[in-house]
């Protein structure tokens, strides 16, 4: 959660502390009125979408909506003033973000029906965790995050082969069951099989002929086993992570050897003595 | 499963011993007819739910009932005298539990149809492990335990997230089905949202549009995939936690501690040379 | 895949190698034959259930299958005469799906409809592996036995878990969706409860007030996530034992630690020369 | 991705150079035409099945298939006389797959509803990493390979214990149940089973009677929990891989050679002492 930049001097170095750093009484406040913002808009524009629950209130929700997206405007446009690099910030995820946060009112004047949209600035709410200083929160999910980083070129692999499959068994489905039996299209069939090797299985498109069941029983196989290749990816991706941080405990000053349990007195490598468990040493791998 | 406080001298020591421990011949028939009653008012309230077969014991039912509540609520009342701080005992996990299950009977006198919530008295059978003495039971639920609570952040984190996909997607899927499809509302399409990224797919709500048909099959292999995130938190607390227990067989020969690493050379208590690390130490990891 | 029990001499021991042991060609015969007659007689009972197919070929059906009963029952009480303590072949894992293989047919005398119960039969598939001594597949077989039965502790807390859960929460959604919703019993909400946790998702039956759908959401996120548990469970087992198999490579003369690559020329722990690397220690780990 | 045979020198080892080496420019240019031609081959046959779509197109998509087929013919021609060993190469898995790519249009010209198989040479793109330089998903791709296939046979087993399973409860659910239940036949059964087990859960076929809804809901708690075991083989497969990758960090000093165990104290080569393993070696290992 780095915002990008050096503000100048001055009134723009107020402002950037204000908005983009949590560490002043004000800039707390700040964070902490955007989140009740957000969630207000939110709540608004579902309980609208409810047929009858919303309708006494449109006027007011119209008239709230307009003052949260003026808000978001000014708090968009004061955040591209204070930093250094105004381009920087407006291409980053976080300011990507935050500009679909504020798009879709102005959408919704020309194309009504998007006005829901408004939903997508629930993800403004990932600086929740900054707000409410929950670093630990904010290590967890950093280390999560890199865990699927580092996997991410197996989850590719992985992506592309069920993609192939999908494409190859719906169309087999599609020549086997036909349009006669749901399965319009090829595209309607590579749906189908996306349905049943995720295991959804809504039931709007099921195989009626014997071949075409078996294969499916086949697919369901395939895909119920499949699972199990992402899964292993990241759970050897997030077990070494973890090793990782339960290694780091206590190091031995003699040897350098670390991954010394809290009990320990000498050092499992060279037999030094080790200096005394302390709290920060369990500090460091607070879960 | 401990209970709180230090009771009194006298007959609250005596009544103490009776209720909360488990080692006394009157102790162990005491929480053995606790668990029969318990299973014969839950067979009560199902076999009444079911159409036709409670109808001619119904004078019966209703009259168990009665005897098992007000047994039931002098137990919970005995259980607060004979304790030191009753209002630590009635806050605590297992007196919550305590409460809920007697509270059912009396909440149907003013609204009869929530005399199934009775039901709810099975959370108590929690208290078989300790009567029948199955400890090794109880290590593995407390080892399953432990491996959960370390991993709570992550899961806090990753629920977090999911919960903003489904309500970012589910908006989506409303705007782009519409009220037409049987997406009716945001609610209703977060819920259908649900139902498809957990994979259980009822059928009930189905996107019929091409464009819906393509988000709700991303959605789907998002979701298959997004499972493998908490097996794998999981998976590698429960991996450390058998790792650790595995190691408590290598043991110092000078000092008889244990719980040495694999790769340790010296005892981490004294300091002395450990024997070498060999399968067999492994083998005996009884489970 | 043990037979109990050291026959007699004479006829008994030599009617015992042929049936119980594969080394012999008369052994290996008689198991293929065997093989041969369960998959025919499957084969007969699963045509004969589709409509139409068996119609023309019922008698010969039913005479095959007279024959096959036969066949079995002789076998079942030659093995009964052959082992040393019938009793105990009676009672074990194998002498129950024997004695199950012959039985549907004589039930079928008094029961038609139980007739299809002959597949149970397949079962006896088992020996297929040590007829065609298929000797690395059954210690595949073994290891991943070891690791569930390592488990078993675990995964019967994990169950007793999830049977409270949907008892209790199929008696919640009882009460909050009612009769008139398709819940028409506490069991069959729990049935619907269990559809939904293990994510299968049938629809039959399914939730239509807003409060029952917010409950079965958190149902589903719930299952979804449970998963975890005895994946992580198993995963951590099967780990285990596949450390041990990949440790049980070469080991140190001197100081007996195992776990030498099969590139090594010196002990990892003390130094000393390893013997050298030959094929008989790549077999102990053959996959 | 190896091609067999080293072809002669002269006209054909050049045309073997374009068709199956990637490293001249002429290679990479005839690769990526490839990938264009089966893109758009594919392209046209998803857009010809989607009804109304195509019918402007007909003739268009009619000719433009005969120019590909043509084109993919001569190329699987040429494949065939410039290497060595022809039968080697027909009869390899890239070898079928382009056979089965040109296939489906002569097979159109006797069965027209055949027309769509065509879609089955989407699986030559396979050869998109070799053509894009993509070696470290290539690596990814090979790592994942060899883990599943040194999981093959315990995959085996569990495969052969599943269809066990099926076979003989879909055949209890079909005496259970009967047809009159939707329970038509006993395939019919078995792939209500797999339905089941694997938690797809369509919906066409339920169980309706009291004991069939017991059986189904044990049964999808079996298959919900049987997940766990394919998921734990592949990830005790990958974890194995990923540690591997791990250790070949400790590289021993005097002699340079990598790969040592992270409890490793001696050189396995040379018998020269390690430095000691701390957390950095493990935190270099890149993905």
């Amino acid at each position: 959660m780095e915002y990008l930049g050096k503000p100048e001097a001055g009134w723009r170095l107020r402002l950037h502390r204000v908005i983009f750093e949590a560490d002043t009484h004000a800039g707390r406040l700040f964070d902490q009125w955007l989140i009740v913002i957000i969630l207000v808009s939110i709540a608004a524009v579902v309980i609208d979408s409810v047929n009858g629950l919303g309708d006494d209130y449109r006027t007011t929700f119209a008239a709230m909506e307009w003052l949260f997206t003026v808000i978001f405007t000014l708090e968009y446009l004061a955040r591209l003033t204070c930093v250094r690099h105004p381009l920087r910030y407006a291409r980053s995820f976080f300011g990507v973000i935050d500009l679909l946060a504020l798009l879709p009112t102005y959408v919704a004047l020309i194309a009504p029906e998007m006005h829901a949209l408004i939903d997508v600035r629930v993800l403004r709410l990932l600086r929740v965790f900054r707000v409410f200083k929950l670093t630990a929160y904010v290590t967890e999910y950093q280390s999560l995050g890199r865990a699927l980083a580092a996997s991410r070129r197996k989850i590719l692999v992985f992506l592309f082969a069920v993609l192939m499959i999908v494409l190859v068994l719906g169309t087999v489905m599609y020549v086997v069951e036909g349009p006669a039996n749901g399965f319009s299209s090829i595209p309607t069939s590579v749906y189908w099989a996306i349905t049943t090797m995720t295991t959804v299985g809504y039931g709007d498109i099921i195989p009626k002929t014997d071949l075409g069941r078996l294969i499916a029983s086949m697919m369901m196989l395939l895909g119920w086993g499949t699972l199990a290749v992402p899964t292993g990816i990241v759970t050897a991706e997030i077990s070494a992570d973890r090793f990782l941080k339960a290694a780091k405990n206590r190091s031995c000053e003699e040897c350098q050897t670390d991954g010394h349990q809290m009990n320990a007195n000498f050092c499992m490598h060279c037999g030094s003595p080790l200096p005394p468990y302390s709290k920060q040493s369990l500090e460091n791998t607070d879960s």
